[in-house]
């Protein structure tokens, strides 16, 4: 039996490594995308209260080109980016409907 | 005509202000996301090398129990924040897959 790690061992151990930092991200996250709801809480209370539309594909079609072109910059895949972009939309709509029941 | 700014003129002054920290928020998305996915490209190429399965449910039960408890201290709906890594989580098998084509 030998005392050196094997490669097993090796690999084990980098991964629970990337795994930390993979938590760590993920905490970040959270407490960015808690941040954006509240912002979009109050952008659904401005509309509500001022006959506003929910949706506005005019300010939807500016953020997916800038954020398709910061993922560029980060080496995210943009399309991706565009694609987390409208999940998020699509719940912030379903949010501001809500303010209106 | 008044040089009092109206209700519209103060609701549309408030929207662009948090739109701007939206905006700042979903900067910051990106790049958070951008390193998640360097992290997991790491985890993918370990995992294709060693033989280790693409998937890993007990570790996706740990880190959706551990985002929910974060959630509920930041105030978002724990429910979207399992739905939420659950999105990424599904990208990232994708792309697991994708290295052993």
């Amino acid at each position: 039996m030998s005392s050196e790690p094997s490669i097993a061992d090796h690999a084990m151990s980098e991964l629970l490594k990337i795994r930390g930092s993979i938590d760590n991200i993920d905490a970040a996250l959270i407490y960015m995308l808690a941040e954006r709801f509240k912002c979009t809480k109050r952008v659904g209370v401005l509309k509500a209260n001022n006959d506003l539309p929910a949706a506005d594909p005019a300010r939807e079609k500016r953020q997916i080109d800038r954020l398709r072109e910061l993922a560029r910059d980060a080496e995210l895949d943009p399309v991706f980016a565009e694609t987390f972009l409208n999940f998020i939309i699509k719940e912030v709509i379903q949010n501001h409907l809500a303010l209106r029941d």
